[in-house]
């Protein structure tokens, strides 16, 4: 069978996906829909897609297409998923889901109704040294998880317009890292306590938003976590993770571009990280589609599913709101649990 | 010059600057305290001290003493300080100075009326490692610090007898990253937030203590911190930091026994770190005790005072008090300043 | 443009070559020969493959064409690289081009005289680690090279059958180390030693081989240099090497599939390197291929050329001809140098 | 017992030895004799030395000297072992024995007739990187050794006219390595291979000596070795090894002063390599002599006797003979093994 699939929304991460899923002999990239199409005409031909649309209901529209990936941006994301989700096609949707946890929860009870797959687009889970990491506490390596402790940081900061719009570091940045924690440890986080500064750029303090954070997070299972986080590192783009157990502890390091190491009469340098997430979560994004065509395929559980999704909001939430009181926040005050989740 | 030395008990600790002070030419090792000194007969003579007494009045009272080493239990250390100095001994007082913040600044202040010189015991300061750290700061290497890491975790926890009396886990081991965080970044703490866990050993709770912390701090200068702690980590003593500024970040690993990594069927495997503070620091207990003996006989300022004695004690409290109300903690709510500090 | 391509020869390394190929945009694979065919149907239909026959010249008399990929067993390269430089093709041929020098020169003529373009598969020269060490050279990073050691291992001999036809550890393994020796000091070896063992299988031996061999060079700057093989590692693939001049040292380490570390009561551990050369130059395959394809499409020069092929097998006939003589050979001695090389 | 030494030269090695000596509780260093003493008349006394006298017999007559350490220059250390030897005197001598082969058989024959104790001074046998990888050689970890292979290079070179008396750069720096390739594989070299140049300075080569070397043995288990020689590397004192087995391997990596890695803008870089050998074994010139002490109190066997010290030069003599002839050298050809050894 050939999975026929539609892009909403061709942006930089929509054409990542285009050339990821182009690979995948099981795959053909149909449709591709933008609110501007003029500018895609000649990548389009190249990529031999067959319909380019200013219009994305006419993919949910086409019968012969079985998924769509929703790249557009989040504030469009749940209505496309509800539509998406009556039209009957299993859905890839960026993170966030929305900015409203309200918005969320209906597009997920869309996907409930509609028995379609939904696959939220954290990559990271697909990342090999991630991956790892959750494998061996899975298998008990470390034993039961007493501390986890992310260090993401970001090589630079997006524009500060960008940051206006981007629903602020928790929901734009560390969102990933909060559904990072909840998969290295699987065990729900219970409460959050943010503590934040603007060291980076004051221009985005005047935005309103933060660009260094340290959070810790109590998970239900007993075991601490920390979250660090830069919006400029000097060297690049870290993205380290340790989890510590009664049994030991795993790291994972950053990667680079190549091992080699150069000793001159200075000093012994190797490379610094890998510059940004395209480099460095490149094998990630590849994997994160070649597994949710074979969880249709072969109708297999989905690894970041919608509720995965709509808890890293709720995190995020609790962070914000943490950060804005100054006292650490209980994650049952955020949203309500409704029965599907 | 000959430095005449006293030591005030003779427990481990006591032994181990005994050692590293006959290495130093200059030093005489003359007289050694213990509430009971029949088992240390044989001891004292292998290392050549003269006087071997139950009464530390005895080396306070002798006018060959130049410096003495309180190796005591911690709740007789303000005393004798305060006896020392006026007998105008030089004094290195093992951490922390007291558990009472009153206590320590009478301490302080009998010290600093006898115009003596006084050292506190925090041996990680003369680390290599964490002096490296230290000096790339100050060289602005990193530029202006951000974000501070420290991972303190011990092998084994004390038994619980020890615990009882040990002031707590913020008292008597995080006491050590409390001044290390002050060490690195040079800037006072101006807030405190702890979270903490018994996931080591159910009879430390039960001791009214935890085994395993974050903290997270703020500094005056606007740079962020956390602490980690664990009463046992599986696979040895960990002892690592990390500081992050707008320039770059400076990381200090552990220390291996040796370097060798051996790469078999299974895996590829080096040495885990040094077993516990004895290994780890053995270096940091030479160089603290030939530091004193130098800025005794140089007149030169003294690494660690007691105002930095003070201040990670004041921090120790703050972080009790966060864990105890749940919320974080500001320092100028512990203890009040004085015109010395 | 499109460049059409024809593979010859569909076993491992021909089906990689064509995975490779059909990611770059402006290549069709259009046909692909083998001695049998056969069972070769349903995966040419996969791939997109217009022709599959049994006769390369199919491929050679197909106007179509506008290169060749060569990857029939080592005794057909030159006969068909002959043929092919006749009908004008370029040609991509594995390595090596022959296991007689005399073979390869005519072969070499030939692509001369058609003014087509030859790549010799010496795939690790596109391996971001050595290709990192080569620019340092280059940039004069470590100044004038003075000694090069090559560290090449495989995690397991092939079966004795391969080794009885496969021309010798020298032509068969160590020849990509000959090659990457070249690449990496930029000047020509001029003297060889080898010394061989036979430790790791004594069939090996039977078979008038050897599985074990350090071979010293010396180069034609008055550089040193170093190889040693072996055809069973037991952690897997050892890819490794380092040069070292006046100014400093670059090394190349192996690579690994993840970063994680773990620690436990037992050591601290990690990822053995990647299995084998699929794994491992992985990247290198796919970047060879893009690159023979830009040299053709934007007519710039070959990164291995015919001259790299020869010279690889000529220093490959000098170590086979030490070993037996149990003294140095001098390059010299080896074949004839004509004109155009 | 307090062991009573005698130190014969008290230049820079003796004078590290009287350092280390004076660190152990059962010794006493009474004595030192040096060509001229009165620029070490103020030493002496800060190190409570008894005797100083020009006359080594001063301190071979002495009937309360145990054991003297021989650190005068290397064409007096035959006589005075024969002479230490007759006088019932434990002898450490610094390496090599001597520049002759017959001259170190006759003091190991004096040695032996007179049944007292003599160390080498191979210190690096006693570094703890170098002990590990014996360790896990001889506990099999690594199967049967296959490949050994040393890398040890100078951070910079002796003066010239060191070089014109320093028996050449086999005798003088690589007989270190020649006596570790003997340490590790556990077997004697039965053959070498030296390729020599002169590439760090060509006053080397006018003084007739070499600066640069790639030695290959043969050992008699089978197992293959290389040295990697160099007088200057830019990066410090560079001292590895890797041996190679047939169940994995073992490498030893360089030791740093420091764990600290900065991350910047322009790489990631780390401490360099220990200086020099005073720095990188100061560890194992503490531990040879502590292993000596006791060799001699406990009347255990010697760690590195005479006999490796006469195999080291033997090993030496066919490096250069290979080198002057352009071809292996076996080692039966050097010198003619007696009853003895």
């Amino acid at each position: 069978m050939v999975l026929n699939v539609g892009i909403i929304g061709a942006g930089r991460i929509g054409k990542i996906h285009v050339d990821n899923l182009r690979c995948i002999p099981q795959v053909r990239v149909k449709s591709v829909s933008d609110i501007a199409v003029g500018h895609l005409q000649s990548w389009a031909k190249e990529k031999q897609i067959e319909v380019l649309t200013t219009n994305y209901e006419d993919i949910l529209n086409d019968k012969e297409i079985h998924a769509v990936f929703i790249c557009s941006p989040t504030n469009t994301h749940a209505t496309i998923i509800k539509e998406a989700a009556s039209s009957g096609k299993n859905i890839f949707c960026e993170k966030p889901v929305s900015f409203s946890l309200e918005e969320t929860k209906e597009a997920l009870e869309a996907v409930e109704k509609a028995g379609v797959k939904l696959q939220v687009g954290f990559n990271r889970r697909f990342d090999p040294n991630f991956r790892k990491v959750r494998q061996l506490v899975q298998e008990g390596k470390i034993g039961n998880p007493h501390i986890l402790r992310i260090t993401s940081r970001d090589p630079e900061p997006p524009n500060v317009n960008y940051i206006k719009s981007s629903g602020g570091l928790f929901m734009d940045m560390t969102i990933h890292d909060f559904d990072m924690a909840r998969y290295i440890i699987d065990s729900e986080v219970i409460e959050v306590f943010a503590n934040g500064a603007i060291l980076v750029d004051p221009a985005i303090g005047e935005a309103g938003d933060i660009d260094t954070a340290i959070i810790t997070l109590k998970f239900a299972n007993g075991a601490l976590g920390i979250i660090e986080n830069s919006r400029r590192a000097a060297y690049g783009y870290d993205q380290r993770l340790e989890v510590f157990g009664d049994k030991g502890a795993a790291q994972a390091d950053n990667n680079r571009v190549n091992t080699v190491e150069l000793s001159t009469a200075e000093h012994v340098s190797k490379e610094k990280p890998l510059y940004f997430f395209l480099e460095r979560y490149a094998q990630a994004y590849v994997d994160e589609v070649k597994e949710f065509v074979t969880a249709i395929l072969e109708n297999q559980p989905i690894i970041c599913s919608g509720v995965d999704g709509i808890q890293a909001e709720r995190i995020a939430k609790a962070a914000k709101e943490s950060l804005e009181t100054g006292v650490p926040v209980k994650l049952e005050q955020i949203g309500q649990s409704t029965a599907i989740y």
